[in-house]
């Protein structure tokens, strides 16, 4: 693989941000590569650790002279990165994010960006629960999907720079637009996120079961919710936040959906719940059919097959 | 380990009871084993694999001589078979089941067992997604909680023994009443089990988001929902049709709990989501702390840490 970009500068250096520059790095597909982060911390283990090659203090003078800038802060600070660094942004370079929503991300950053700079909004579909420089590492997007979502029409040139890069970071990139990332993402992430942090609310708050007790026996289903319900509470409050629009709907169409079940449930209309329960599966095959899921389960954290 | 029964019957001879005759063999805590299942294939297969000592027809001749019977059927089918074995009992033995609900199983089966006869109902938490003859293991229950519920006052005799032939088969063994049982079950497994059920049923009807793209898409969160939302539909429709006050209690605060948060979210209240999601992370901490998981989440598989 050759480079693709002579300098990249990444804005936050968290999860995402340092192994984007692990596989990056490892591909060759980056010149230079400037990093900077809010937390003095951070910017100090980044430095310690050699994980970029210039450590800039502030988000404006790594970017100078970028030829890409990732911009890789909670959803709800882009806004604010962005209006920082649009003046001093090069001429003709790509702008690109690595939020989960993008519509609220599109009308926060776009109107910050200069005539002439690209910005190609993306979103890698992979995580683990763990944050922070150190977290990184360079499968993170090996055989998961890099969703590229522009608004509207974008530089082709741009666009296929981006996509091949990503393509170079491992990931299957797919193009898709902003309205309907953002539902699609609902379905497939954010909303299991939400109601899994309810059911564990629910539990905490039940309080003829006692805490020892649901940790005592939660092997049976359970376990796995809380695991979610453990992801980072900034992150998924901007998520939430965000995408309103799809949020409420889904959460409608779910709360219909349980009040149907439960209408059964208390009818004893097992012909109903058997019917649910089997048409379920078909998804699940079908997940495994697509080579998207092994025998090992790992809630999205991204490092694929542990088996 | 020295042998505890001398004469173990299993009525139904899927995932638990295959493992129970497995561990119980290789810990000699059964003298001679015998075992029978409505299907005439699972039958066969029993034979062909010597699951068993004898493979009976029926579960009249299943019983014959037993000083322990487990009932290994679902729930819906154990007063039927507690009916039909009632009249062959052996005097003194005791008779104990596996169902996921307790109190809808001691009212079908307590009316059929006769004076003198021990009937402990009981709740091994351990499980996979597989099913059937072969799918036992001896290491199913190593480690996971198997707790003992009886209903009322019990042979103190009667009820050690049951309890020492569970910790022999590698178990971690607790007595609770039946109420308490129903409710803390409902919390730690069949809520989360119904709730995974409707978030996979609500994907697969909201048609703007095709099919594909969930199962492409699923890596970040949803992918586990999926499997669990592929268990048994026989065993989890006759839970909850059986579990009946309990689940309509805990779905009640679950909807809720989902619709204050949503108010939260379309109200832009932040910090109610913030603290929200802040709280739930140390029941998390709470069950890695009681051993109960580890990094490799596997979703109530039963079969303890993959690493």
């Amino acid at each position: 693989m050759s480079r693709i970009y002579e300098r990249v500068a990444y804005i936050g250096l968290g999860l995402i941000a340092s192994s984007m520059i692990h596989a990056g790095r490892r591909a060759g597909l980056q010149g230079e590569i400037t990093g900077t982060a809010r937390s003095a911390e951070t910017r100090a283990i980044a430095r310690e650790d050699g994980l970029c090659d210039i450590v800039a203090e502030t988000a404006v003078e790594a970017v100078k002279d970028a030829d890409l800038v990732v911009l890789c802060v909670p959803v709800g600070a882009m806004g604010r990165v962005a209006e920082e660094i649009g003046p001093h942004l090069k001429p003709g370079c790509t702008v690109t994010d690595v939020g989960s929503v993008k519509r609220a991300v599109i009308d926060a950053v776009a109107p910050h960006m200069p005539e002439g700079v690209h910005f190609i909004p993306a979103h890698p579909l992979a995580g683990t629960e763990h944050s922070g420089p150190r977290s990184g590492f360079a499968e993170l997007f090996q055989n998961r999907y890099t969703l590229i979502v522009p608004d509207g029409d974008v530089d082709p040139a741009a666009l296929s720079r981006l996509e091949q890069f990503w393509v170079g970071l491992g990931a299957n990139v797919e193009v898709m637009d902003p309205e309907h990332h953002d539902l699609v993402l609902m379905v497939t992430s954010h909303a299991p996120h939400l109601i899994a942090y309810t059911m564990v609310g629910v539990a905490d708050d039940l309080r003829r079961v006692t805490d020892s007790e649901v940790i005592k026996y939660s092997a049976a289903g359970f376990r796995d919710f809380t695991r979610i319900a453990a992801s980072d509470p900034t992150m998924w409050r901007d998520v939430f936040l965000n995408n309103k629009d799809a949020t409420m709907e889904i959460l409608g169409r779910f709360i219909e959906e349980l009040m149907s079940l439960q209408r059964a449930i208390r009818k004893g209309d097992g012909d109903l719940l058997f019917d649910y329960f089997t048409r379920t599966r078909a998804i699940r095959r079908g997940i495994i059919e697509a080579g998207q899921d092994t025998d090992a389960p790992d809630f999205g954290r991204g490092k694929g097959a542990k088996e």
